[in-house]
């Protein structure tokens, strides 16, 4: 990132999971009620496991904000773990509570837990658990959040939906309305928008759920009306793609990421791909197959990116390891989890196609207050109208 | 990414182009054959126009090296245009070459050229498509062949083949004898292992070009002998998959990436995808589904990673769009190009991917002479056999 | 900074101020009493105002850390705000608060106030002083106190002690006894190791403080043991010297910052200044003009800077100013403030040294683990032994 | 820095220096005699050796730039070597030259050339001191001069002027007419305004050069029109005097840097150097003791910087030293060097100043073309005036 500067910080069982976020403008409206609403979209989905029902997520503000308004200074966020009178001894940052938990030593393939334990020289793999965990990604969704406000300034959208969790659904929605799909995602409990899909997802949850089993799937996150001309072409580290898809490969478990027709343009022949360009009061396309993104810049389109999660590694039914100590086989630990979680993945997303966004937008556009870079911003749609 | 600077620069018809790496140890042994090596590997391939039979570039080293060692202070890199005279004044750094060369008004669909003038506020979209083009990834394969040679000097080997042009091919190749298939690879002239998927590519290359359209297609890198516990799950942009995918998908055309099995992950269930933990002498696994990353760290085994490629944008058989001078419909601009650049595509990638990798390994083991990274290396190494 | 990774936040009356450190290796022995120490050294010093004397500050570490030892992940550090019962309603982050204290409309001239009222358009100076003050000092002492731990591991030491306070002192120590003059300095009220001075500094400190006015002074810091070769030469952003003076003059008040002899080096004929090079089982010098840093390098010998503060703005007896609202003369905004926190500064100074010195160790030594980086660190000592 | 991205490179005796500069908007006008004026001002100077005699340096510009105006990609900047054909053997890149030149075993006191073996491994003092050597600023001063331009589009002018040479001039000066004493030290043959001073600086460097000495000094360097609010007090590493200061001490030689007042500051009462606030169409100030910044931020008066050159270490009168081979006591090395460079490290801190403030301005404004960069700032200044 070029201009935002984002640290979070926190282990799953810790006290509390703490974000700072340093960069974002001042005079921005900003409220802890407007953050929870996206942790708590996060912490639905159908196919989640105990954890996620205890209670819900809240985000504290802590600094860079003073009555309802960004103060330009660096923004601190908390959220607190509820459970954390269960796991104070655990977790203590204090060297008297040593030992007080038995150390896990049965690293579960899939998970950074033996390649973690390697790189940090631990015996205990709690040491690396709990942090690699996708418990983390509340900060996420929290300081994107931050960003997605930034970006309802400028009239920009992101939003998500379902649209593959196992061999049930879709590999990608051509020309798709995106509003439509998001809002049609949002009452599904796997945010799928396609009724029968999300039917058939339901019930696939089922029934790896009974076979102790886990399952992934496919989403698609959006970003309507982000102007002409955000990343570039000039340096490689610059184009907008590089930057997103560097930003959805980092949630955990995601392992694939495509933009606009993705790897399926590598099927189509040239001449059907393109999205040929059109004028009226202003440059258009009648398709996207690009995804709002030519040259590495936003292109005026929606843009458009899919990512495929694969299926949560931690399972009921045993996989085989090996014991750290004793490097005798073992099952691997067991960790309560859930059986799918695709669709809190997409909204996890939703947050890093969000920080990206604003994090290209304010590299275009500087600003110190709202106000400054709506100047510039507006200023620089007036010049468009006149190209 | 962390340790290693990188700057590369100069248009497609320019002088030159220039690059500059900041943070190659001392002491490695350097030549610009070795660079040559990998640039004359980017322009073979069939489907090729005809700039790329000109003559083969040749990279000069300029700084950071000495009597065939580097110095540890930056390295130059340069590769000129062979076709200089003949652009001398349409691409002059001198005001009095103004006018020299008409303007290029009709933007290519596919292509940087109209959000690029839009951004930039050119009304010569020459102006974009000069360093927009792919002309740039020279230097990348020259910087990334520093790297590689580094990553040699630890025997890690970075290759890459093509399983897919347009409609033949395959999607993936499951835990695939690597070295083996890179060595066939390298004797097709489409670069795909499989004879008879590669002589399909070459008769539909063929087919395609014959109607003046283009053609994309998918390639497979990895990285062998990559020591566990590069990149980090502590924060997400330390993960090694989220720097991978960024560098694969900032190559011109490139719109999607996948880890180990990517997207065919999201259709399988857990239990079919987990490559279980195994002891002997040291852990090992059976399968590599992961492709070699686990918890945004390498885990010992082949990474392995997978890009789609787009078509080529620009056709022979014209494409509609509009000038953007007069806003009047016209057909885009052709610039002679090919028809299909998958083989040099992946090519770039394994360049791309070694300048990744040598930066997280230096990020871990530091050292400022190739002495005393490999000191750092091998003591690690060594830790490793007894853990 | 290059390897570590820092951010700090929190306004002066908030709930807490709040740092992220990322990048410190795990394993390394860390507790809340260490962090404290420093900060309690933060807080005296003759000379300061009330709010010093309410209680000491705290550290809490909430992450990062377990049973007592660092995990690799990001450690999360927070100061509360013992006072912030009168502040909930004036400093709260909700909108429902506005208006429930004054603004605050009267510039402090060599303050934040004015330029920073422009640069983020506020109305209320309350939303620049709050993150200028220098209150945030106490988080960078808690995250260099990090580093000081982190140093401490391979024997190295950093201190500091005043030598001027306003008219009263001397501009440098040639060749000093750095240990001895710290531990001098640890037992005066204004950090002075020269008993006389240090008996004029307090006269002068009362003298200022009965007339309303404030008064700075100068200070040197150093780092002792620091291997050869940290920082670089071979670009000018790697210079340690540099990044030590950003560091320094990055702390609030401070105008001048000298390394070695400093601009007493520009007074003197060249064979006065150089240090000569003699060898006896290892290269060393018998003078340190040079301050311990030669062509942008640690070249063994103490690492000695010298720091000029400012006397502090805020001052009983009014400057002049002008209301940002009606633009009329009036005096300017008097907040609870000290006469002299030159020995606060210069602990400051420790913190900021630490973290520039620990960033450049780390990017030399790598390393995942305490464990590691000792292995690379004592190789290279070795190395240095056979050299 | 943010936003501007630069890399330079090259030996002292290498072929060429090269440079590239990222992250400059478009249509930009920019030339090679315009860089070749500041190249020039470099290269004079009473007290220079014979090397600087040679013929001028001249910059070529190969990338970036089309018919005098900046395309918004790379900028690559050139300085040739014309002694080049003296030094093709010892130091070409190839391997097959390697021996053709003695090696250097004697290190300079004050110089990389020690600290810089040992860390980099060397047993041939060439290898570090070809990097390390002042050389290298001739491309600082060039990308300066890139950076000069720009801000001369919005009306920021850059000057220098010398004020000490050993004990010959002044410490400071106070309220200066920044711009008179520019254009008076142009006429000097050391650079400074004053003519008593400046004819017993050329003396005093006739002294020290007849003993075979060196000698260094104090020069200011001045930023006018910067617009308030560019650097931020809300994170310690945005404050404007602290990117400036590693800027400054990041050049070879120096040794102290002030902002404002500096170390004098420190000698001072409160009262007697707080630049008070006024108003009459616009705040402003009757003096600048704090040098044009306050609370890390520019604050709309000239910001005024200085810095202390120590003598050049390169002595024809032997310093003393080992040889890193046999570690026999032995006279330094000499390499043909200047008396005094002072005049030139001036120009040299006017480049570094540009580079930062450019940066700073971008951070704050963005800007993909001059023209979008420059509505940014005139909007900015139109609200300042209704502030």
């Amino acid at each position: 990132m070029a201009t935002i500067k984002i640290i979070t910080a926190g282990e799953s069982h810790g006290p509390q999971l703490t974000g700072i976020i340093e960069g974002i403008p001042s005079n921005l409206e900003l409220s802890e009620d407007y953050i929870n609403i996206q942790l708590k979209r996060r912490q639905i989905g159908y196919g989640r496991g105990g954890r996620m029902k205890i209670e819900s997520d809240k985000a504290r503000i802590l600094s860079g904000v003073r009555w309802g308004k960004t103060l330009g200074s660096p923004i601190t966020l908390v959220v607190e773990n509820k459970d954390w009178s269960n796991w104070e001894k655990a977790m203590s940052s204090k060297e008297d509570a040593e030992g007080t938990k038995e150390p896990v030593l049965r690293p579960r393939p899939g998970h950074a837990d033996l390649a973690g334990a390697i790189k940090y020289n631990f015996q205990d793999i709690r040491n690396v658990l709990e942090r690699s965990s996708a418990r983390e990604t509340a900060m996420r969704v929290s300081v994107g959040a931050v960003c997605r406000k930034l970006l309802e300034s400028f009239g920009i959208q992101v939003g998500s939906f379902v649209i593959r969790i196992g061999s049930v659904g879709r590999d990608y929605v051509e020309n798709a309305q995106l509003v439509e799909l998001f809002d049609a995602a949002e009452g599904s409990p796997v945010r799928c928008p396609f009724l029968d899909d999300s039917k058939g997802m339901v019930e696939l949850i089922d029934a790896v759920s009974g076979e102790g089993d886990s399952i992934g799937g496919v989403f698609e996150v959006f970003a309507l009306n982000v102007p002409v001309g955000l990343g570039s072409y000039v340096h490689w580290d610059r184009r907008l793609e590089g930057r997103l898809a560097q930003a959805l490969m980092s949630i955990q478990a995601v392992k694939g990421v495509e933009v606009g027709l993705g790897f399926e343009m590598a099927r189509r022949w040239g001449s059907e791909v393109m999205d040929e360009i059109f004028y009226e009061k202003g440059f258009y396309r009648a398709t996207n197959s690009a995804g709002g993104i030519e040259g590495g810049m936003s292109n005026g389109e929606p843009i458009v990116l899919r990512a495929a999660m694969k299926p949560i590694p931690t399972q009921k039914k045993p996989l085989r390891s090996v014991d750290i100590s004793s490097k005798a086989p073992v099952a691997a630990a067991y960790e309560r989890s859930d059986v799918c979680a695709v669709p809190a993945c997409s909204v996890i997303a939703e947050a890093m196609v969000s920080i990206i966004v604003a994090d290209a937008l304010l590299e275009k556009f500087g600003g110190d207050s709202i106000e400054e870079t709506k100047r510039n911003v507006d200023s620089y749609r007036g010049y468009i109208r006149g190209f």
